[in-house]
C-alpha cells in the first residue's frame, strides 16, 4: 500500500494535502520515527509530540523564507522529514548522517541550530528585528517547550520582544515535561491556565476572525471552536499534579471564588493569561496540539496578527507510541529499542555500570551518612543518575529546572549555611554557569561541588553536546579544585573527597560506561593535588617517555605505553587525578627526567590539561618537549561512536606512536625494538 | 552640633531611634555619602535611594543572623555605615580600604558578595532552603532593583522560590533605572502596576493586620494607609515614559475599560500584581520607599508572612542630592565631584580620550556608512560609549537590558539575516554569555562582534569587575577571532576590521584613558592574524629578548625594552594584535631566534596570551624559555589605581627586569651594560 509519506518530501507537498490526508501522513511519520529511532537511538517522545504541529507549520508557512526556530531542536525530526531529508533520515545521529538537531550547514530549512535550551526566542527576535530593519516580510516562528520557560534566557527574550517588533509568533509547546517532569512556578502557572481557559482574552477575537472566513469554512470554524473546548478537557484530565507542585501556595484574591478548584482546601489557583499579556504578547490557547485543522487556523490567525502572539498548544509527549506515552522520560533521549514494545535492546555481554550510575550510587551512599550533602540537578534526575537520590532521600535532592545559572548560585547560597551542595550538570550546559562559578562560588571560596557529566564526547549528539571546554574555562579561576577520575573507584573517592573541601571543586567525567573495576565499599579521602603513578620507568637507557593520561584517557595511555615499550621505549604512565592544583612533585620529576612528555585528554588541546603541564614546566625552567593529544581547534561533528571520532582526530594509540616516532626520528634517536 | 550618625555604629543603635530620629539620621547619612563619594568616586545615586530602606531593614531585622542579600550590592554603602564600618567609610574603594560591594571577608554582616546583577534571589533561596532543612529561623531578605528583573537568573530564581520555601522576603527596589533607564516589558509592566495600585490584592490583608496592632499604633496605621496612596501619586508623577516604552503594545481585555490611562489611544495598560502572584508570591505595594514608618510596618508584616512575599517599593535614584536626581545615570557610578554642585573634578592637564569614547565614535563613524552594522548594549549605553549611537543613529542602536546571554544570541540571530551586530559588554559580564558565544555564534560561524570593554582591571571596583579571564575562555573556541589593540588608532582599525569578517570576532580593551595617539580619519582593514613589529633587534651579539606586549601592555613592553637595552640586552618589541589566530610567522621567527621570550598581558597568566605563545612554540618544537607576565592565580582585590595593583603583582618594568636578570644569571650570561 502506498503511503502519503512516499509522496511528500518538501513543504510544498504538505500544502497539497487535505486535513484528512495530513492526519494519515501524521500516522505514517510516527511509524517512520519510531522505527528509525529504534535502530539509531535518539529523541523519540518529543518528536512524536510535534508531528501535527510541524505539519500545520509547513501547511501555513514557507521555509526557508519563513523561519522556524526550534528550541533545543531535538524535536526537529518531523521537520527534517518534510524538508528534503527523508531519504537520509535513517542515517540520523550516525557517522556521516543527519544531525539529530537543527544544523544550518545541513539544510537551508534549518535557519538556526540549537542543542541547549532557551535560545529560540532570543535568536528569533534577532531575526525579526533584522527583518523589520531591512523591511522584508518573513515570518519568524519560535517553537519552545514549557521547560524552556524555566530558563532565564527565554525570559530575557520575552522581556524584550514586544518593545522590539510587532510581528512575532511564539508557540508554547506545553507537554508538562522538560526532560523530566517540570518544576517550579511556571509549570504550576501553566497548569492553572489549563484549568481556566475562560480567561483566554483573545478567544473571542479569534472566533470573530473565524466567522469572517468564507462560507465553506464555516463548519470548520464551528468545529474548531468546539475542539478548543475539548482540548481543554483533554488537557485537564491528562494532568496529574505532582506532590511538589502542590507545595506552591497559590495566591488568590480574597474576594474571589475559584469555580474549578474550589475544593483544594480554600486556596485555589489564580489563573489568567496575564503572564504573557504582561510581557506584551497576545495569547491564544490552550488548544489541542494534535488537532491539525485547529492548529492550521490558529497559525493563520497568528500570521495575520499585528502584535507578538503566543499560541499555547497542549501536546502529549510520546503521542502514538504507547511505551513512550507511559515513560516519556525514558523515551526523551533513548538508546535502541524494540519498536514493537519499546523494550531496550540489551547488550550481548555484560557491560560496566555507567559513570552516571556510579555517580548516583555514590551520592546516595554519601548522603546517607552526611545530611549536609545535597544533590542538585537542572531538570536531569535520570540523565545524571540523581534519580536514586530523588527516590530514596528526597530531602537531599533538589531539581531547579533548566536553570544552570540559578543552580550554581543557589548552591553557593546553601554553602554559606554549612551545606555541601553537589550540582550535577552536563559539561556543555555548565558553560551557562561559568560566570556564576567564578563570581559566586570561586571568588567567595564557597564549597560547592560542580559535577560535569558528559565531559568529553557525546558522540551521536554532536558539537552542541560534546563537553570539550570545561578545563579551559575553569582552570584559570582562582580557588578552584579541578579533577577527573580514570575509573569508577577513583570517581567514588573524588566525589567523597570533593564534599569534604572548603573550596569549590569541579569533577569532570564522561558519558557512557565506566572501566569495569571494582568499587570499594567505602570511599577514601584523596590528597588534594596528588596524582598516581600507574607505571614507573624501567632501569634502562632507552628514551624515556612520560605519559600523563587524564581521566578516561588513562587506559589509552596504558595501551600506548605497552605498544611503545614493545618498540623499545622506556615508558611511565601517570594518572594526574588533579588538573588543578597540579601534582607539582610528580609533574616536575617526570617532566624533568623524560625525553618526551605526552599528555592525553578528552578535551580541546588549547587551554587543556596538556597546556597546564606545559605552562607549569616552562615556569620551572623545564623545556622538555610535550606532545599534547586531545581535540583539535575545530567543532567536532556527531558520529555513531566516540571511537570513530577519536580515531579520526588522532586520540588513538596509533597517533601517539606516530608522533613519538616522528619526534625521535628528528633527533635520530629511534630505539632498537625490544622483544 | 552632634549628629545621630555619631551615636550609630551598629544595627542595635538603629533600633533605639524613633521614627523622627531615623529621618534625621537618614539626612546625615546622605550628607556623609555625598561627601565621601565626592572624594573617592563610587555608586552615588543608588545608595542615596536606599537610605530609608536600609534603616528600616536594620530596625526590623537582626544581622548577621538575618540575611540581607543586596543584588549587585553597589547600593550597600548605607548598610556598611550601620554595621561597624563607619570609621573606615572614607576609605571605600581605595587601596586597602572598604570594598564598594558586599564582601563576606569584610564583615559578617555581608552574607553574600556580588557585583554582577541578578544573583541575590538565587543565593537567598539557597540560604532559605538550607535554613528550612536545618530547622532554624533566620529571615532571608533579597533586595533587588527593577533592572535585575530584566536578567534571566532573577527569573530562574523567581520560578523556583514558591515551590521551595514558605519564608522568603523579596524587596523590589523600583527606581526605573538599571544603570541607564530600563527597557522592555517588565519595565513597562512595573509602570502599569504603579498606575493601578487598586489591583494590590494584599492591601486589605495588610490593613487588617495594621488595625490589630496595639492602640498607640492606630494613628500610625492610618497614616501609613494614607501614605501608601501618596506613594502611588508620587510614583506616577515621577515616571516619565520613554519613547521606546510606549512601543510596547499593551494588551487589554476587550471588555475592559482602563480608568487611569484610557486616553492612550484606546489601548491602555493592563496592570495587576499577577506577575508576582503567578510566580507564587504574595505582593504588597507599590509603596513609598522613602517613608520609614511605612517601610518598617511593611517589613514587620513580611516577617510574619507565611509565604514568599514581594514588597514593591518606589525609590528615587539620587534622592536628596539634586545633581544626582537630575542625572541618575551620570551619578550611577561616578568619579570624584564637587559635593556642593556635583560638577566633576576636572583633571589638571588634558588627558587622552577613553577607550569607551573611541569605541563610541568609531561605531558612529562605521554605522554612518554601513547600515548593516548595529550596536547592542546590555543596559550600558553610557558606560560603553554607545550613547552617541543612541542619540545620533537610534535605528542602529539596541539596548536589551541587563541580559548578556540574550544579547549574544539576539545578535547571532541578526547575523543570520546579513547584519553585523556589535555587542558591547564589559569583559566580566561577558562571562555570562560564554555559552551563547560558543553555542550560537562560534559553532554556527556567525559574524557577531563581541566587544569586551573593561578587559583588564577595573581597579576601584575590585574582583567582581576585573575582566581577567576572557582570553582563557574564548581562545579555545573554534572559529573565533580574538584581538586587542595597543592604542586607539589600532582600536579603530580593529572595530572596522571586525565588522567585515564572516566569523565571530571578540575585541578586548581596557577601562580608562587610551594612549593619546592620533586616530586616522578613516579606519583601515587589518590583515587577520598579522601582528606588528614595533622594534627590531639590533645587529649585535647581546642576548636576544623578544617582548610580546599585548594590547595596553605594549607600552610597558616598549619601556622595558628601553631599560633592557640600556643594560646591554638586544630587545625586540612585538604588538601581537591577534590572540587568535596568532601571527604564526612572527611568533615562529621571534620565538626561534630569541634567547628569551617575554609575554606581557593584562589577563591572568593561566590560559592567557602567553600560554598561547607557549603552546604554539612547543607544538613547533621550539623550546625557548618564556617569561609570562600577567595576573597571578588569585582574585585581585580593589585599589585606588591600576598601577598600584600592577606594581604589587609584578606587571611592571621592574619585575620584567628582575626576571630577565634572574634568567640570564642562571645561564651566566649577563651582558655588559651598554652606555
Amino acid at each position: 500500500m502506498s503511503r502519503y509519506l512516499d509522496m511528500v518530501n518538501m513543504p510544498e507537498h504538505v500544502k497539497k494535502l487535505t486535513p484528512e490526508q495530513l492526519v494519515a501522513l501524521a500516522s505514517e511519520i510516527r511509524t517512520e520515527i519510531v522505527q528509525v529511532v529504534a535502530n539509531n537511538g535518539g529523541h523519540l517522545a518529543s518528536n512524536l509530540g510535534v508531528v501535527e504541529l510541524t505539519l500545520a507549520l509547513h501547511s501555513v508557512f514557507e521555509t526557508p523564507k519563513d523561519k522556524f526556530l526550534w528550541d533545543v531542536s531535538h524535536q526537529i525530526y518531523v521537520h527534517k522529514l518534510l524538508t528534503g531529508r527523508k531519504e537520509r533520515f535513517a542515517t540520523i545521529r550516525r557517522t556521516g548522517g543527519l544531525s539529530g538537531f537543527a544544523l544550518r550547514s545541513e539544510s537551508e530549512h534549518d535557519c538556526f541550530g540549537a542543542g541547549h535550551a532557551g535560545t529560540a526566542l532570543s535568536a528569533a527576535l534577532g531575526m525579526a528585528v533584522a527583518r523589520d530593519k531591512r523591511g522584508t516580510d518573513e515570518n519568524v516562528i519560535a517553537i519552545f517547550g514549557d521547560a524552556a520557560l524555566t530558563n532565564g534566557i527565554s525570559f530575557e527574550a520575552l522581556n524584550n520582544i514586544a518593545s522590539s517588533t510587532k510581528k512575532f509568533i511564539a508557540i508554547l509547546n506545553d507537554n508538562k515535561w522538560s526532560i523530566d517532569r517540570n518544576v517550579g512556578a511556571i509549570a504550576s502557572y501553566l497548569n492553572r491556565l489549563l484549568m481556566r481557559p475562560t480567561f483566554n482574552k483573545l478567544q473571542k477575537e479569534f472566533e470573530r476572525w473565524l466567522s469572517k472566513l468564507p462560507d465553506q469554512h464555516a463548519n470548520l470554524a464551528k468545529r474548531i471552536s468546539t475542539k478548543t473546548g475539548e482540548a481543554f478537557k483533554l488537557a485537564v484530565t491528562s494532568i496529574s499534579m505532582r506532590p511538589n507542585e502542590t507545595q506552591v501556595a497559590p495566591v488568590f484574591p480574597d474576594d474571589m471564588e475559584d469555580p474549578e478548584v474550589g475544593d483544594t482546601g480554600g486556596k485555589g489557583g489564580s489563573a489568567s493569561s496575564s503572564f504573557f499579556e504582561d510581557m506584551g504578547f497576545k495569547y491564544l490557547g490552550p488548544m489541542d496540539g494534535h488537532d491539525i485543522p485547529t492548529l492550521i487556523r490558529a497559525l493563520q490567525f497568528a500570521k495575520e496578527c499585528d502584535s507578538p502572539i503566543v499560541l499555547h498548544i497542549i501536546t502529549t509527549k510520546g503521542k502514538g507510541f504507547e511505551p513512550a506515552m507511559l515513560q516519556p522520560s525514558r523515551f526523551h533521549g533513548t538508546g535502541p529499542y524494540d519498536p514493537t514494545d519499546g523494550h531496550a535492546i540489551k547488550p550481548n555481554k555484560p557491560v560496566p555500570p555507567t559513570w552516571q550510575k556510579v555517580f548516583g550510587d555514590t551520592m546516595y551512599k554519601i548522603c546517607q551518612s552526611d545530611k549536609k550533602v545535597v544533590g542538585i540537578t537542572a531538570a536531569m534526575p535520570n540523565g545524571t543518575g540523581l534519580d536514586l537520590l530523588e527516590r530514596e532521600l528526597p530531602d537531599q535532592y533538589i531539581d531547579v529546572g533548566i536553570a544552570e545559572e540559578h543552580a550554581a548560585i543557589f548552591a553557593a547560597g546553601m554553602a554559606t549555611m554549612g551545606y555541601h551542595p553537589v550540582v550535577a550538570v552536563y559539561s556543555t550546559f555548565m558553560q551557562r554557569a561559568f560566570d556564576c562559578i567564578m563570581h559566586d562560588a570561586a571568588l567567595q571560596r564557597l564549597p560547592v561541588v560542580y559535577c560535569m557529566d558528559r565531559a568529553g564526547l557525546s558522540a551521536n549528539d554532536g558539537p552542541t553536546h560534546h563537553g570539550l571546554f570545561d578545563i579551559s574555562f575553569l582552570r584559570p579561576l582562582p580557588n578552584m579544585i579541578l579533577m577527573t577520575p580514570r575509573n569508577e573507584d577513583e570517581f567514588q573517592d573524588m566525589i567523597y573527597t570533593a564534599t569534604r573541601q572548603n573550596l569549590p571543586v569541579a569533577i569532570r567525567y564522561p558519558r557512557g560506561c565506566a572501566e569495569g573495576v571494582d568499587i570499594k565499599e567505602t570511599p577514601v579521602l584523596l590528597e588534594i593535588g596528588k596524582g598516581e603513578v600507574i607505571q614507573e620507568w624501567e632501569k634502562n637507557n632507552a628514551p624515556k617517555i612520560a605519559l600523563f593520561g587524564l581521566g578516561n584517557m588513562n587506559s589509552m595511555a596504558v595501551q600506548a605505553a605497552e605498544e611503545l615499550s614493545l618498540r623499545g621505549y622506556n615508558t611511565a604512565v601517570i594518572d594526574p587525578r588533579f588538573i588543578k592544583p597540579l601534582d607539582e612533585e610528580l609533574t616536575l620529576f617526570y617532566g624533568r627526567e623524560a625525553d618526551l612528555v605526552i599528555t592525553i585528554e578528552d578535551h580541546v588541546i588549547k587551554g587543556g590539561y596538556g597546556a597546564a603541564v606545559l605552562e607549569f614546566l616552562n615556569d620551572h625552567d623545564i623545556h622538555t618537549p610535550i606532545v599534547r593529544i586531545g581535540w583539535p581547534d575545530k567543532f567536532v561533528e556527531h558520529a555513531s561512536t566516540p571511537d570513530e571520532l577519536r580515531s579520526k582526530y588522532g586520540l588513538s594509540v596509533e597517533t601517539i606512536f606516530e608522533k613519538v616516532t616522528l619526534h625521535f626520528q628528528k633527533l635520530n634517536k629511534i630505539p632498537e625494538r625490544q622483544f
